[in-house]
């Protein structure tokens, strides 16, 4: 089943504005976006957390695609409001009438530039094969929900098919030339991939893609109050993706105590130290590293 | 003259926490700021731009201590008043009763450790010439007003002497384990050195040492409409104190246009594309390399 309308979604978080300059670039030379197979549009997901310099106003908007949060008019928080509206103009989730939504994304953390994938499935391996193959500096990052897609909470599952285009290291607010040319460059190959895909013209793909995939998230360290007490390893901050073994150094209290990682096997860290989990107190995210078998 | 009195602040920018992460350690352990021939207080600056997680309510607090300002009861946003019970507090500025003030600050550019000295003096000179034996890798970033100090609107011009530890690169709103260390180590230096100058016991100092001197300001690239087209270059960022070549790469427009820096002379950037400089349109400043000499 062919791809034929797709969304490039920016500024989910207000705050990550690489993604709102790539769009006034595009919007000024639309080509850029068009492919003869498919038909682009170009979505600004949360102007007023843009316009106020901030991730969200009232709640991460892009934690608000669950199907049953989507239908539950009770929830009336400016992203929850929000949320309905982008489900109506791109989805309904389950039934959507976008082909594939591509959201962008950016992390304070040194991720470098990341392929998100929320679900499983052979065209997404056929995806992160290609764009692996074109740019081979990219991590493939698996994030499908245990359950059911129908409990997934990014914008992005909203599409028939959606992925995350996760670039870092960059500091909120801020435009990083590097950031913003791989961002635009990942973008620039996924539309490449579907028409491809969609001309049955894919060339050869490798018979596997490496790829890491979401196991959990680890908390800051806290006192009995609550209180934070201390902060992210060096040992860990900027090893994005790098082995972490049981017993290496984790985290250091702010009196210089070694806490180190207690887990029973080697774990990959990601989205180390990122400024807008700071929130939840989440420290880091940890990954299994996998192997995504492609089709031919 | 002896020094007496310190001040160790923090929090001046709501969303640089790295100081009041130290605060919080060091009101645990007091004696880790405390020396024999000094008494040191800790003053949180900006506690409600903390509690908010941004840089100021109203106005850049550090922006708010030229004389003619802090005379000016007409002035009544948040930070403006801030200021004025500060002045009151640790002032007031011209004859002060705090004989020195370390404001703690980070940045997002990679500047590394840096100690700026808001005015000049064989003071400011020896605790430089110390702090960079102790610690080579700090940066001494001269930014003195050339009219005088009553017009200097930093915070710790305030004090008789004032000095700024500004570190980074950390993204605004993280703690970075490297930064806080950095930040520790430079307080505690300067902490050192009063000590030694007052016993006149300081240990034999190089003749001179080398700093940056403050030019000006840069604005990022904007079209007539005065929207922002272009960021800075690669060649650039992350390259602050790195000499920048009249011809070389200095901008990039969204559409990939190269814009070269256009002085005369070999400049120093410093600041390079710092979140908190977006409001104002700031790329970067540019510095000079000077040598402080140092008296013996």
């Amino acid at each position: 089943m062919t791809i034929k309308t797709v969304a490039v979604v920016c500024g989910t978080h207000g705050n990550e504005i690489t993604g709102v300059y790539l769009h006034k670039k595009w919007q000024k030379n639309q080509a850029l976006i068009q492919r003869t197979s498919i038909s682009t549009q170009l979505v600004h997901a949360n102007p007023k957390a843009y316009t106020n310099n901030r991730r969200y106003i009232d709640q991460d908007l892009n934690r608000q695609f669950a199907k049953h949060d989507l239908e539950n008019m009770a929830l009336g928080g400016y992203e929850q409001s929000r949320a309905k509206v982008i489900n109506q103009q791109l989805g309904p989730k389950g039934n959507s009438k976008t082909d594939l939504i591509i959201d962008l994304h950016t992390t304070t953390s040194q991720m470098g530039p990341t392929l998100l994938l929320p679900q499983k499935g052979a065209f997404y391996n056929q995806l992160a094969a290609y764009v692996s193959m074109q740019m081979p500096e990219v991590i493939v990052f698996c994030d499908e929900d245990d359950k059911a897609n129908d409990e997934h909470k990014l914008l992005c599952t909203i599409g028939r098919y959606g992925v995350i285009v996760e670039v870092g290291p960059v500091p909120q607010s801020v435009l990083r030339h590097d950031v913003f040319e791989k961002s635009e460059k990942m973008t620039q190959l996924i539309l490449d991939f579907v028409e491809l895909y969609n001309n049955n013209q894919l060339p050869e793909l490798p018979k596997t893609v490496a790829a890491y995939r979401y196991l959990k998230s680890l908390t800051l360290p806290v006192n009995e109050q609550g209180e934070r007490i201390g902060m992210v390893h060096k040992h860990v901050q900027d090893n994005d993706f790098k082995p972490l073994q049981p017993g290496e150094p984790l985290f250091i209290t702010f009196d210089g105590e070694v806490i180190p990682y207690q887990g029973d096997k080697t774990v990959y860290p990601a989205f180390v130290n990122e400024a807008a989990y700071y929130d939840n107190n989440l420290a880091t995210s940890l990954m299994e590293k996998i192997e995504l078998k492609v089709a031919r």
